[in-house]
């Protein structure tokens, strides 16, 4: 038995109707050649009839394709059926889709009697007449053809007998797969198990079997599951998107399909799973939507143990709180600094920097002291080890200051007397500074005093900081921030709470995470900032030596 | 047949084991006032044995409950069977629980064998009669008892002899409910189904029922799916947290359960569906983590129809792309890039204050294009309706500032130059202030200049605010800050990134929400405590109106 299913992708089609999404056509291009390389077998890459931009991409991507062709997907393009009342060959979506100039097309016609009724507003026989000419045109035209049959679910519990018509006459005409949609998203997994085997029967029954392709939304928050049952029940070919981007609550998400499949029920969808946690953070990072920390088997959260006895129970076996192995699909196991962790996941941390110490060592013991007492002030190591390691290093005395504060102080101004809709907007609207920073440090006995201007007086530090530091440190010219949280805690004490803020870093080839309590914004983001910049040397001057030696 | 199915929110619990996710007292109180609000059944809110700080929301809502008590929900404290070797009396974890005075409590034990034996090291009778003790335990002081069946699945698959087995003892002890745990989320929704089966009948068979429950996990993204499935073989308690939050890859989000069983299925989970919506915001806010756009059935995307055909078949017939009415939970439709968005839901707002416009008043139209401006500004006014009161009255001219800024001026200053860890220690151990704030306001052309100090510039412009305004609205005295949330919008500028403050208020009676936007976070806790003054201030003038007529 072949235990192949077809993995096609529509994050570039489908996942492009979420709202907040654009990709533009060098996106798409990234995007493409990501999914390519972890080995799905379609890309649907857009629909040039209704979106010039996308005609575009497959002309670009064409070009392109001759330097760097695709190893084993096949680029797709979508478009509908032939309008009614209109040859398949004069019909302006059509000849987009010829434009696209793709080996294989998807074409998607009405299988709910009331969509073709109501809103179509044709009749029932009129509509098969436009999904068979459609398709036998494509087959004339030496197209590879997949039919999806939108509303196919709902419209066979509304007109089971007209559904299936629908099936049969992509068939008859020539589909090289059929696609069952629950393009709404409403249906549940024992109906798309009871209605798939039905239309897997059909074509069976036929003597000339077609594959068949299942197409879910995520409307019930069922998808996955519904495109599992459907796999279940005969369906070889699944569409979807990363990471489940789609119109409304949108589509099956395939960073959870492909690995369900193929770690848990033994059928082949892609060469290079391993590539699955990579492929799916960088495609959120390409759509600049921060990728769900909670994704099943890709987030950064979806193999992370907080509670003392969890991660004592997974130490002796990882199968004891873990469905499946990390690195099966590129991801990895963490253990959360946390009040609730326990010893043996602190140790590991520890050993990093003193290989030398023990659960049991004296320094170990005050380390976690120092540590309760840090979460107890609403200090949180979970997503911020790198401040968490710089700790380790001052309790451990493998700490020396890479620059000394000699004192900072900040301005904030608003001379504008009337409070206009939406703000200061003197201020605001002109791009203008709200705020100044004067900072004076010294490192290795010389000072520099400078200054900055921006927007609130923590942007004013942040570059005051920065361009203080520069001139002895000309490697921070690479390192931006990219991310800055806030945390109010304890808020009952409002604007004199304590705030929590965590900072993410990068260098362009790595990102980190640092953090920062007080009371005073300023303070706690300064704390913030000064790790991350001292994490980077520090690191840098690591390397340097480990070359050295 | 009671079609009622018992919900069991873990948000405080379960879902407090997700990374990046930590509650004060405060936070607990308030979701689960929401919760119970919504009408689920049981709000389980802590392991009082694993962490202290559960055990003190515990007594402190016990104090509270006489003042508010809990309308439809109760509460649960949840904790182990006692350890081996050591009667339940004496376990701390157990005296715990007691501690915690709550009518029910949660149990959760073994029943999956290898857990047993290579986890716990004890054997597999030890394990049983460490259930039973447990179980006869509290029911011997009154409690209502919830077994959590931890890893029965796994258990079920490896030895189902001994996973049944522990069911059984759970049931002669006197469980009043037995719930079945998926822990490491990696069963498949036709395993949950026949498993859960077997489950249902062997209690039906022992002539005594008792409700069986399912909770599950979301690590392969199907746990909504495994609680349906469950359900339908005949499981009549579910677990789950708001919004899927939990360790790893989160819980069954009971947001999508809930109206899944009870709009699709018949069952009857809560009795206010209509807050749903508005419930999973609230907590996801409360939670300071970014409420899903794409969530199934609350996402402010879930409902979205993007232009052409899309919203020209939905205004035919809604059934056409949409699989419920959105009202049903209290979420809205939304079009997508059209003029006509939202005016519906805002002429409500608009008539509480203009009574006589209507939805095509020129007013109306004025004030949604100043709306849609503010949002792309970064505003949102849900969960900050005072503040969007304000806005309207301001566009409609009902407004007249009570009081005008002449100018203000924020400094900080860190004078110490050392930095040891853990902060600026010598002005924050000592309490001493960061920071101040000079303001010169005018009300009716008085002028009062004054100034006050803070834990940093934020506070300490509040202070000198209030300071500056009691002279001329003594009422002010009784208004004070209960809540201040900063949240980072388009965090990639870092800390230039614009942030939106949200800030509530109370002057005892009542509590008000208010928000402000800019990249200088000064700025936006200034508009959002403006409003909130504001706000106290009109409304108050309005029922000594009121009260004059």
């Amino acid at each position: 038995m072949d235990k192949k299913i077809i993995i096609f992708d529509s994050t570039l089609r489908d996942g492009a109707q979420a709202e907040g999404i654009s990709f533009t056509v060098e996106d798409k291009i990234k995007i493409a050649t990501v999914l390519d390389e972890l080995g799905v077998d379609y890309i649907e890459a857009g629909n040039p009839g209704s979106n010039p931009k996308d005609l575009a991409f497959f002309q670009h991507f064409a070009e392109r394709g001759t330097v760097r062709p695709l190893k084993n997907a096949k680029l797709i393009a979508f478009g509908s059926t032939r309008r009614k009342g209109i040859a398949a060959a004069e019909d302006d979506n059509i000849k987009a889709l010829l434009q696209a100039n793709t080996a294989a097309v998807c074409i998607f016609g009405k299988s709910w009697d009331f969509h073709v009724t109501e809103i179509l507003r044709a009749t029932l026989d009129e509509n098969l007449q436009m999904i068979a000419d459609t398709i036998q045109f494509f087959k004339q035209a030496s197209k590879e053809v997949v039919f999806d049959a939108e509303h196919f679910f709902d419209g066979y519990k509304n007109n089971s007998e007209y559904a299936m018509r629908v099936l049969q006459t992509a068939q008859t005409a020539g589909a090289d797969a059929i696609v069952l949609c629950d393009t709404n998203g409403g249906c549940f997994p024992n109906e798309i198990f009871d209605i798939t085997l039905h239309a897997v029967e059909q074509t069976l029954e036929s003597g000339n079997p077609v594959p068949i392709g299942i197409h879910t939304h995520n409307d019930c928050e069922m998808a996955v599951a519904n495109s599992i049952m459907a796999v279940q029940a005969g369906a070889t070919h699944v569409q979807g998107t990363f990471t489940g981007f789609g119109e409304r609550c949108g589509n099956a998400n395939l960073s959870a399909v492909i690995p369900n499949l193929q770690l848990k029920l033994g059928f082949v969808c892609v060469e290079n799973l391993a590539k699955l946690t990579q492929t799916a953070r960088y495609i959120s990072e390409v759509a600049n939507i921060p990728h769900n920390r909670r994704a099943a088997y890709t987030g950064k959260s979806a193999f992370a143990h907080k509670g003392g006895m969890h991660i004592d129970a997974v130490e002796k076996s990882s199968a004891s709180f873990e469905h499946i192995d990390p690195e099966l699909v590129g991801n990895e196991r963490k253990y959360l600094m946390s009040e609730v962790a326990g010893r043996s996941m602190l140790i590991g941390k520890i050993q990093q920097i003193s290989p030398e110490l023990t659960k049991e060592s004296p320094q170990t013991i005050e380390i976690i002291g120092k540590l309760k007492e840090l979460e107890q002030q609403g200090y949180q190591f979970e997503g911020a080890e790198s401040s968490f390691g710089l700790y380790i290093r001052k309790l451990l005395g493998k700490y020396k200051p890479l620059f000394e504060l000699v004192h900072f102080k900040t301005i904030g101004e608003q001379p504008t007397p009337v409070r206009p809709l939406g703000g200061f907007s003197k201020t605001a609207e002109s791009g203008g500074n709200s705020a100044s920073a004067i900072i004076k440090i010294t490192v290795n006995d010389q000072t520099e005093i400078t200054a900055a201007e921006g927007n609130g007086p923590v942007n004013a530090l942040d570059k005051a900081l920065r361009k203080a530091l520069e001139k002895f440190y000309p490697e921070l010219a690479n390192v931006h921030l990219t991310d800055y949280k806030v945390r109010v805690l304890d808020s009952t004490n409002a604007t004199a709470s304590k705030v929590r803020v965590l900072i993410e870093s990068t260098d362009g080839v790595s990102n980190w995470t640092t953090v920062g309590v007080s009371a005073d914004i300023i303070e706690a983001s300064w704390l913030a900032l000064v790790d991350s910049i001292e994490y980077k040397l520090i690191r840098e001057i690591e390397e340097k030596f480990k070359a050295f030696v």
